[in-house]
């Protein structure tokens, strides 16, 4: 059995990939956010010349000695001077010259007095204080002087740096280049996005892409793409070669078991060097660091969360390093909400949720719904590090997040329960929310947990649980029929030979269902007689779909979805649905303005069968 | 006289234009970091299909009742079928199908076996455990059901995110526009960066246009560029009526003054609406808020320093509000290390310079050296904010600095002191290295208030400090001379009818010239022969640029600086340059850095005149 390296072992294997070291030459205009190449020295003096520095006139301050405001020095002016104009005249003994602030001293002057100690008349000035020489005078290079170095190289240009290159003329500036980052999902199951997918056929949509490609950019990296790779040898081969040519850092996601499929690795140890062939990690035992043909290759996992996380633990700093940027990862300190036992003895980034508690603290608890889910990569707000000899976070305990991106908030209104179309117009409009449907059980677990702001409920509401209803109403529910189908009810259902498409059982939904069964004469043979009685689906429209698709004749829903689908519909009953808040919570911000909505009796105008309590 | 407006009315003024709310698609393959504008439900469900989550074997749970280790129960194998594969043959009773990983579960099948509990052997498995109906099945839009709500309207995407929205098989998204500002720094006086330069005429380099684009872009919005207005009414109509017709909000910078020379005030109330005229703040009096044409308008004030202040403090918030992405601003936290006083009872927006001290905690000191100079911009690596009513930060005192960028990063090797060519190789390579050099005795009196990490000193170390000397060496300096010129020593200088530069009377060099003028028979007869002894110069290849450039005969500078400029060189003598650090910061790391390297005995070997003690 191959061994397994540990993650100190896969950092440092990737610690060791040479530097690209390139450099290129940008505007100064956009250079913010990137690294200057090399250092800048200053070829010009900023100013260029010696400055006023505020309104008045130039004068030699030898001619206002003795100067006071009973007691003025008369001069004669002798001209005028702004701004961006050359000076004409000279400052002789006896004169002074108008001067704006930015303008040229004259030759001769060696002195501004500030236009409030001075009186002009009749083409004379009365000058009230006397003035030392510099005095209201920027001299030439006081700012920056020529020669002085400007900016160090691997100075991390920011608006005002970028200001001194502007200030000592500079049109470009030398930066280091973004590192070449092919990106390379595999596997002959995945689809682009936007391209047209085969579910039957086990297709599924290529979610590493897109992810891996976004999060190279924002790690200071210039991702390029090479498509999806087919678990094919030659096809494999060719794509990585010219990617091995072009880049300077490959990385892959999927096919890095050691699985009979996966080809990748085998290429990898035979075309180039296999440093290190899984991790002991979790998730993302399945990476693979190596070289192919030369070039640095990461092979990351094929689960969207996995490859995330090794990406974000192991290939973001060595980007980071490259392009200099330091950009530091963002962390957040919370208190964990449920605690979180783990015995493999591998080191673990669980990925966890983060929620804002009633006193606007940070809660965090874990999401993991398997690495698999892409949904887990989104409802992760970030991960927290767990050491291999560490079994038990336990509750209430201080953990750091670490978050994948620069650009992750966590939500400031976190909904679970029951899928209700009602409630998504009610939270329409409420920002950084999100809304999670384990059904009524699975919500009022997580109010019951602490995590939870607000439970979607059909059905009745636990006891024991310091909740608040802030709202409720009824939703008509019953059979969406497909055109042809004339079916009235339950037991017609089960007489007849349709092709009935079910609710997954943590749902509102087929728990009214049920019970109407359970109304019927004899339950069990209505349950016998439905065909695709076991037919679980898991949204509140994939029923309506199926029938729409023309892959069933009789579907669970709610009146709703079959007005908006257009779908017949055979109304079974009404059900109601609260919307309780934990008693803590209901002073947060965004519960607030959730209730304030659910008081608007407007709220369900346009949807179908829906009606406030 | 007119009235000033309070910080609070002039970002209220400005909270009050009215959001663009533009909307734009663009690729999910480069969304993270913008902000969804629309609510993004799932049209197909994630997976598409029942999917094996393990490898194994796909059966019918209830074929598998009673299997054990000991007691497997045998069946057929009817197939094999991989991810990306439409199943050929459905599972039949006593039946099974070998599966991997992501593969569409076979019709008939309800259960996957892993293949650790199977053994296959001539065309049939030994199924060693019992699994129930959904086992190691993930199924159909059990991650994603169609009709869920994917992403709600407001969402600052991230790698997670845009991954949700490539497994619903979107390749485009709807996100918010990045506001059109338009940038348009005024003056006579400014010339872009890269043009030639008249500095006789009073020209300088425009700094405003390319800090305030940089920090738009940061604060997301898209700056366009309209060149550089003259104070020209006509010209500047012109280009504001067309950069109002094109932006959803205008930032001029400059020309805000209610002076003779400032004509935008006085447009902006013409043709459009001027609400504010004067911030009582500081720095950033000169601001003005309004519109012009309808278009929101902020004139910032035309010092680099105040126009990124009020940009900061007035217009990111806007910015940033418009576009949704919150994105905060940095801070840090730390002591000051000298105190501040301040008595105009304006709000004051303090520019702060920050460095580690030899605990690695951070130290904060003021900066400000008259917000005319652009190096008190790139000096300042953030702002304390000081209310109206505060008269004085006290040394010690815990303040928080403001980031004028996400990308602003403290420098980790402060030195302060004479300017040197050899010090600068000796820095060459430190990153993040500041270097600034008001002479000698500037140097010492950073190092005494506890600042810099090291001095660059000429002559005398004072007592007193707390210092170690890091290294020191010999630098010759002498007379810069041009090619017909030929002068050897100050008395002949002092005889001869030269255009003399010297430097200011900070520098060593100085100091080292004065005492050789001081060993001359009659010191105050040789100043007085020296025609140009009084035109000082701030940098140490002033003098020399000025011979290259044929407005100088002869300049006080070193033998390195000769013999890098071509210039010919008359030793005058040879100047000791010690480095010194701080006793409580030779531990830094970045000054032990610089420890090894002046150790190295060939640092100077490519710079002439200079050797190691």
């Amino acid at each position: 059995m191959r061994e397994l390296a540990s993650p100190e072992r896969a950092r440092e294997a990737i610690a060791g990939f040479e530097s690209p070291d390139g450099t290129e030459s940008i505007p100064v205009e956009r250079a913010s956010g990137r690294v200057l190449a090399e250092s800048v020295d200053a070829a010009i003096d900023v100013p260029g010349f010696d400055r006023a520095s505020k309104d008045g006139y130039a004068v030699r301050a030898s001619d206002t000695t003795g100067a006071g405001e009973v007691d003025p020095v008369e001069l004669r002016i002798a001209g005028r001077i702004d701004a961006g104009e050359k000076p004409d005249v000279p400052v002789e003994s006896g004169t002074a010259i108008e001067i704006a602030t930015g303008a040229v001293l004259p030759d001769g002057a060696d002195a501004v007095v500030m236009v409030e100690r001075c009186a002009e008349r009749d083409g004379t000035v009365a000058i009230g204080r006397a003035v030392a020489p510099g005095a209201n005078v920027m001299t030439a290079g006081s700012d920056v002087a020529a020669g002085d170095r400007a900016l160090t190289a691997g100075t991390l240009l920011a608006p005002r740096t970028v200001g001194l290159l502007a200030a000592i003329g500079r049109e470009t500036v030398p930066v280091r280049s973004e590192p070449i980052v092919g990106v390379l999902p595999t596997g002959d199951e995945l689809v682009a996005p936007g391209d047209e997918l085969a579910p039957e056929a086990g297709e599924i949509y290529d979610v590493n892409g897109t992810t891996i490609a976004n999060a190279v950019r924002e790690a200071g990296g210039d991702p390029v793409r090479y498509g999806i790779l087919p678990d094919d040898e030659a096809e494999m081969r060719d794509t990585l070669s010219r990617a091995a040519a072009e880049c300077d850092l490959l990385l892959t996601a999927g096919s890095t078991s050691a699985g009979s499929g996966d080809v990748l690795y085998r290429l990898v140890e035979a075309d180039g060097e296999l440093t290190i062939h899984g991790v002991t990690i979790k998730p993302g035992k399945p990476t693979i660091v190596g070289r192919y043909e030369g070039t640095p290759l990461v092979g990351l996992p094929g689960y969207p969360v996995s490859a995330l996380s090794i990406f974000r633990l192991f290939v973001a700093p060595i980007l980071r390093e490259w392009t200099g940027a330091d950009r530091e990862a963002t962390t957040l300190t919370g208190r964990l909400a449920i605690s979180e036992r783990y015995d493999e003895g591998r080191h673990r980034a669980v990925p966890v949720g983060i929620v804002r508690d009633g006193d606007g603290d940070l809660l965090v608890y874990p999401v993991d719904r398997g690495s698999g889910a892409t949904t887990s990569l989104a409802y992760a707000d970030g991960v927290v590090e767990m050491a291999a000899d560490t079994r038990l976070l336990e509750v209430g305990e201080i953990v750091t997040v670490e978050s994948f991106s620069t650009a992750d908030r966590p939500p400031e209104l976190l909904a679970v329960g029951e899928h209700d179309p009602g409630f998504l117009t009610a939270i329409e409009g409420i920002e950084r929310t999100r809304y999670r449907t384990p059904g009524s059980a699975g919500g009022q677990r997580w109010l019951a947990d602490g995590i939870a702001d607000v439970a979607v409920v059909t059905g009745e509401i636990s006891d024991g649980s310091a909740v608040e209803t802030l709202g409720s109403w009824t939703r008509e529910w019953g059979l969406l029929v497909a055109d042809e189908v004339d079916v009235d009810g339950v037991a017609p259902l089960a007489d007849g030979d349709y092709r009935f498409v079910n609710r997954s059982r943590d749902s509102g939904l087929r728990d009214a269902f049920e019970a109407a069964i359970d109304g019927c004469e004899d339950p069990s043979a209505v349950r016998d007689g439905i065909t695709g009685y076991g037919v679980e689906t898991q949204g509140i429209e994939s029923p309506a779909r199926r029938i729409a698709r023309g892959d069933a004749d009789v579907g669970l829903g709610l009146a709703a979805t079959a007005a908006r689908m257009d779908i017949g519909f055979r109304r079974l009953g009404a059900q109601s649905v609260s919307i309780v808040a934990a008693s803590d919570r209901v002073d947060k911000p965004t519960v607030t303005r959730l209730a304030e909505r659910l008081d608007d009796e407007k709220l369900f105008e346009g949807l179908t069968g829906y009606a406030v309590d």
